[in-house]
């Protein structure tokens, strides 16, 4: 009959520390993307699978989770089908539901269901679970929280300027400074692309071009080649190897590569306009750099594209992320909405915070007062005092068993509960009530005002 | 290519209002959970399917929501299997995890899986949904939301006098005044049953009992009788349908009906102290109220059985409950582990607000002032005050393109913002800012300061 309780791989318990620290996180975020302007939604856990599949390429259809159908569900697979012993051809047949994959494509279908009640420009956020069928490893896992904020209904460039600072602000906000806010566009991206003669292979161009960083300069240039990108548009890009300087310097330099595409300069611009307008308004512990290498999300991402950095030293790549998209709500029916958003990676943030111990150290302040039980008749007037208390804030328990003294008091040191308050027949004679401060052993004798004042 | 966008049956959207009057009272209901010592925990949407699976009887079996396996899943399914097409056989082979379908089960285990990091009694809420592919109707979801808090560890029935007060607190805290929450215990049920010699018929019994305000008290011993229960036995009964009086009149009513009944008596026992402490301690806004017809998830309660019903002249019925439990950790291979435990009815209560209209009216506070875009230079300046605005917590926005004067006044009189601040050329050349109340139309110019002072 008993099982030894587990639960599935990838997924987490958390305890009352670990979700303090999460919802920490989580309020910083929602306070600033309230301050800011961004209103919540929430949409459903599970969508109906044409809402999701196929819009996260082949391997993002693997791993979203499919929900089986309730009842007899095999009845619906016809006798062809059901022979075939297919996946490709079952799956659809018992089951019409899936667990949403990420928050972006479920925010479109909730834009185009309901853009009647919708005022545009629409500011968004969401913050809630999303699950990913993918391999666990280290830092990641098949449910996870995301953070998302994004504006749908306008082109304006201000909305790329508000990010660049809403990230400064949150991180500022949770004491992470020196984060590096990296920002890239696509319509740079593009233009390069066009400049070597390699429009049809944008995307072999951008995923080489992505890992700079990690295989340094004539591994890129040499997987180039591999996939067929010449000589010559190679040794074009020869400047974006060595770009240096601060963002006007670089954006400069990548200027002078691009002036013969039309939508390579206008992708500068952006950039320019940006840059100027966060020069202009300052960022307080960021900083704002040129990343030609990132590319994230391409497949959608039609502008702007940010990656956020953690600072230099801590072991964790990207917390962040986001960019702009010029045509997401048009699979659901309704073109021509432009949108721009970012997105805060809640896992790892929380590792870095904890990396760089900065969870402010009053969040596990749980219980500030232990009652100890004596037995029936003090117990009951604890409970007085208890619920007087916490009429006033405090939050106060009884011990709910006259278990041995010790017992009792070994309790309140494992919830680190700071005060005990200690009622026998002599106080219960004299209604004074014993507090007792466990770090120091410190007593005082009090009346009930008296420990509600200490104790408030 | 477009879909006419639409979310699962059973299933909602929630818009930043709706987000705004659930979070409210999830928070209330948070805040009182922590006064009482509660601590947060959290567990993964799905578990393992051996978890779940035969702990909420068979109709529950059937209404937990399966999660298809990743990859090849078909593969491990036998030939005789796979010929039998038979759900009973199939679903085990393709299907190892399931949606959360309460929050009790996955919190017994997750007390089973942790009891060596865990200091018992331990006390935890938890706030999160849970998934039931129940036919959905009004006010019954197919996702929706459970807020428990729960002791284990301890036989106390101070935990019970804690819970009467928990519910008291949580309802007066939101401003609801005059629910009734009922108490029964599954030892008077099991008392009762044993005097009229229908021991083996506990849960007819009880179910006929559970509807005597529905059917009334003829048709109630109607189905006794169907039920075998003998012309004595529902004789004896005959003080159950005339308890009248309040809580210590009818208690005494029942003793002397169960005067027999070693359990029964206990049960007496055990509402007395209850209602002794609580009369004793006082209700804000609540009544304690007996009810020997509260029978609830029976299956696993052992001790008091509680109810929350709504005022009176409400549209709803129960908007909480609990109880008892003291085997429910032996599942999982602890046994011995008494808990005590309640829920609130998030959805209900929602809707019982909704109704005498007692969300706070602060509670849609949103942006206070939106910014007029009359151009870039305009803008410019604007954000410097918004970023300032900002970072004095004032909710602050700027309209992202320079359209229309009416169509951005409009916005913000959709959004119900109650401030625009206008920045035009003689604002530019002045280094004023004038700040419009949308509500009167009055103006006023002002300098940053001043207009930081009047919106903060």
């Amino acid at each position: 009959m008993a099982q030894k309780p587990s639960i599935p791989k990838g997924t987490r318990d958390f305890n009352a520390l670990e979700v303090a620290k999460r919802s920490y996180i989580m309020n910083v975020i929602k306070e600033q993307f309230e301050l800011y302007g961004f209103q919540p939604i929430e949409t459903p856990s599970f969508e109906n699978s044409e809402t999701l599949m196929g819009k996260y390429g082949d391997e993002g259809d693997r791993l979203i989770f499919k929900i089986l159908n309730s009842g007899d569900y095999l009845k619906k697979i016809s006798n062809e089908d059901y022979d075939s012993k297919s996946e490709t051809r079952i799956t659809p047949k018992i089951s019409e539901k899936a667990l949403r994959y990420d928050l972006t494509v479920p925010f479109a279908r909730y834009v185009v269901q309901h853009q009647n009640e919708i005022e545009f420009p629409f500011k968004r956020y969401q913050i809630q679970p999303v699950w990913r069928a993918d391999r666990p490893q280290k830092g990641r896992f098949r449910e996870f929280y995301q953070c998302d904020a994004d504006v749908v209904g306008s082109t304006s460039l201000f909305q790329e300027v508000e990010f660049v600072q809403l990230y400064d602000a949150v991180f500022t906000a949770l004491d992470l400074k020196g984060v590096t806010i990296k920002i890239n566009n696509r319509k740079i991206l593009s233009g390069i692309a066009e400049v070597i003669g390699a429009q049809d292979k944008l995307i072999d161009f951008t995923v080489a071009l992505d890992k700079l960083d990690k295989i340094g300069e004539e591994k890129v240039k040499e997987e180039m080649r591999g996939k067929g990108i010449s000589e010559d548009g190679i040794s074009k890009l020869q400047p974006l190897f060595s770009l240096r300087g601060d963002f006007g310097t670089q954006v400069k330099s990548l200027k002078s590569i691009l002036n013969t595409s039309k939508v390579g300069l206008k992708g500068i611009e952006e950039l320019e306009f940006i840059d100027a307008a966060i020069t202009n308004l300052g960022l307080k512990t960021a900083t704002l750099q040129l990343d030609v290498t990132l590319a994230r999300g391409l497949n959608y991402y039609t502008g702007a594209i940010f990656e956020v950095a953690a600072p230099e030293g801590v072991k964790m790549s990207s917390i962040g992320g986001g960019g702009r998209y010029d045509d997401l709500t048009s699979i659901f029916g309704k073109p021509d909405t432009s949108g721009v958003g970012i997105s805060f990676g809640l896992d790892r943030i929380y590792l870095v915070l904890e990396e760089l111990n900065l969870f402010p150290k009053t969040i596990a302040d749980a219980t500030k007062v232990l009652f100890i039980n004596f037995g029936e008749k003090e117990a009951l007037t604890c409970l007085e005092a208890v619920t007087k208390l916490r009429e006033h804030g405090v939050k106060a328990e009884l011990y709910p068993d006259d278990a041995k003294m010790k017992k009792q008091m070994t309790h309140a040191n494992r919830r680190n509960i700071p005060y005990v308050v200690l009622v026998g027949e002599e106080e219960l004679n004299s209604g004074m009530y014993t507090l007792k401060y466990m770090k120091t052993g410190e007593q005082q004798k009090l009346k009930l005002e008296e420990l509600l004042s200490s104790l408030k």
